[in-house]
């Protein structure tokens, strides 16, 4: 039986998909369903407030958007929700990604949106982000992600015994 | 009897009526009825989608659209209408412009904005834009604005003399 | 019998021409005559002024300019007409475009460039928006761009229904 | 009694209160315990690393983290809990907050900061996202997010109503 | 009996003129006669292009051009004439000058702008470079370039000293 | 026998001649002796400074500086003659020439920098802008000049015609 | 007896003694002897050079330099020494030291130059920068350095009490 | 028998060692013993405050800091030690190095961090910078600095020997 879906990933065009999937990827790991969403602002703007303004009546907990250019996709669906809304900035126009970070972090007074690093690391910590949201009332989220802040020191401390086997 | 309204000049918030005013002042000096409209993507999004997907069938022409920060109000109009968005971005974050320029420039492909320059030389150019646009089925307008560019050569010669008369 | 050019398509170097081919794919689907011209600020400044002034008596309705580094194409036409100019920035400097686009929208109050986005989302667009413009006078245009956007939703629907086959 | 508190606002400086203020404010509008702390990155690493560590034992459910210059406050608590960390860049040095904006978003992938608008409307939602994270959990928390959001449309109209007032 | 105009020092507004007589006061300094002119790209084209394609016949040498925003006075001027054209970009925009000096300096290959600094230093040395190519043909100028070099390094000297004595 | 020398083309590295070499093209199209020189701002010091020094009495008339990164040369150079220095801001590190952009063209007030466009398309500009110098005591320079402006526009015109055949 | 001067500290002009005395002001806190020195590395190269082969012989150990604007001092003195030197650059232009840091910190491979951060914060920042490089040989200054270390702890815990006292 | 390692140079990342590799192969020229180390900030964070804290007590007299994205490592080392904390800034993310050097060199008064340039020129002079420092305590050191910027004259030398004789 499939779990509720607590996290709904959002992209404004399915060449998206690749760097999304990196949030996908880590809800997996904690076993938080989720499901990926092609709605772009502007090109499907009835879908996009559809999803959003429905998505606390279907249990959805957290949207997770990602978008390039001029990013309107986080700050569109937090205007139509009070659930938490979390932004990746994509690379995807000629500014590297200068445009989509303030496009999707500088939100007026009033609608927030929760803005992560550009592309696949942004992508990555959108999905850690949510898991540590949703952890407030899941103890065993909680204890994986200590578990994995654990393993992280640890990972850390091999790279480091590798490179100095290697540079010595 | 007034005019028909051909232009609606929407702003994110009223602490924005100062800088649009000038598209305002600029239509009226042309005799084009316009309406100034306070509409947020953000903190009224229904009231803004509704302008914008009314606007067609209320006979307004063109848009024009100021916000500051990530300055999401023209993409978002512009997604709800296929009439003519002219976007103006406006300097109210620290970053001075350049979060709602490139917010309202850096459009994706299908969704078209006409972004002006940021503050009151964006507005005021909005307002003669509209007017350029107007002007293409009204050849009283049209000769207005030739006569006007015939003026502004005419100014400059005299801020010319002026100039060297101040400096001799 | 050909149709009359109501679109002119201005490009500073032969280069850009594959950008600026976006723009000319546009009109070509809404069945809008254009011209395409290789006319620089710089290299060839009579026949870009003599392009300009002569635009609005050959029956031209809207001239649309891409330039890269100091873009200064579309500012140049603009003082030498009222018909609206669109500018696209093209990226092809070391800059990436941030130097073509503050080029081409920072315009002084007093003669407006309807600027987009960078590159060939930006011609895209600027294609797009011509036809909004000229849909003002022509209700077949109208109908085809407001089936247009009725399509991109459809087809966010498709992709978004793509997607979903491919992540579950 | 006093509640317990729920939220700890840090910063970098006392003279970061001012803007930080902004959450607190928000916060308890919708009665949510919070408790302002100022620890330094930088100045008093051990102080901020032992408040990092132990929130969760205390009882605290998310941390807000604003700080100016190379801002790496948040980024340094996010190092030592796996609680929701918000950033709030602050303005503070000659490069208008562009340096504190990237210092705080661009974290690498494992660490996510959750990062808001440059200031007092950073400050500001930064409260209001911690709400909403808290209304997960909490009915009368949403129902009240909710409320105000309608309230948010209503105002716009007034002002909209006052602004026709005025420049008609 | 006054002398020959050697250097023309154009401006696109009379509001530019305080920044653009620094220039004008370095070269009478040097007894180099110049004439302030206002002439907008934009507004005046016909009178910018007049006079730049005369410059070379009326026995002027080089011409300065400063401009704010979309500086394209500077690139206009110099399609027009083979005489060695300077620009000097003006902060008159909220974005300081940054779009004014890309704008100037960012020249594709072919007519190039010889761009100074933003504001008055940029002004101050539009005049001296004036100076320093006139004094390839006037020995009596190249005397008084290097003397006044000479007098930098002297000047430095005493407020060196009057530091020293500030200080101690 | 050999020309006389009358430009010197400076670069901080031998990895630059290939970007400064598009200046010593131009200048034997025109006819013009220069000789091209590896000399670092930082990194031969007293060199830079001999060759700065001694280019008045050797009979150099202009320095074309090229440097990347904090781009030091023309600066450098310019402190120690009062000749003519064109700088060319080169992209050679990974914020592609707004380094070396900003280093060469913001100096302060005494000492000009006639900064060029980054790139090739800079360097062969300060070719072309030092023969325009040179042009002023030389009518044989000054009418190739001008012929050549007049080709430009010949070759736009072709372009032009190419791109109409290849496009309809 | 007055003690050896261990550290000068150049700049530009005299109008940066204000800025530059915050590194002066630590320096004798903790009681290293320094000058402050006025040298221009464009309006007095020679003296700037003078000062940098020097200081080696006349027992200086550590230079610091702060300019703004294309802030070439620090460069231009680390190319005359091998004493390590400090940058710090000064917002004195438009562009609100964007210039100045770039232009300080991107030196090319060779030549080094510790860079601190923009305005007071830096030049206070270099001065103990200069402490901690001289505390390699003084035991006295590390037990210092550790001490104020200490202290700020104290400062940001008594500041923090304070903050809770105002707002509780 | 191993000499005592002066210098640690950490990474936070193994990917960064190639940059950082640079400074170890200076150090290794001049026989400054030294360790790669890697050690994040963000995910092995009690990792790196120990090495910091211990790294005094150890003997190491100089830390060389390299990290990419939001680049607090730098920072957050130079918080736990009075030792002297260079950092190089390293471009790792899609805005090409603006985060990692802003992050790194905009340090708020108190804690310095003296800043090189972005990636491998960065890492060598890192490198170098910290002979630099050393050298203050070790003639030899000075001698074989002195002595190498002796053959950078005379390399810059050769090369531009090879240059002419490759264009002449």
């Amino acid at each position: 039986m499939s779990k509720k879906i607590e996290v709904g990933i959002l992209m404004g065009s399915d060449s998206d998909a690749d760097v999304m999937g990196e949030a996908a990827k880590v809800l997996k790991e904690y076993g938080v369903a989720c499901e990926m969403v092609v709605a772009s602002a502007h090109r499907s703007p009835k879908r996009t407030m559809l999803y959003a303004t429905s998505a606390e009546k279907r249990g959805i907990k957290i949207l997770i958007c990602g978008a390039g250019h001029a990013a309107h996709l986080a700050g569109v669906v937090a205007a139509h929700t009070t659930l938490p809304v979390i932004g990746v900035p994509i690379d995807s126009s000629s500014l590297k990604g200068l445009d989509s970070i303030l496009s999707t972090v500088q939100m007026p007074g009033g609608i927030p949106v929760a803005t992560m690093a550009i592309g696949k690391s942004g992508a990555k910590n959108a999905g850690i982000f949510a898991v540590e949201i949703l952890a407030l009332g899941n103890v065993t989220l909680r204890k994986k992600l200590n578990a994995n802040r654990e393993d992280m020191e640890t990972q850390v401390a091999e790279k480091d015994k590798k490179l100095k086997e290697k540079y010595s």
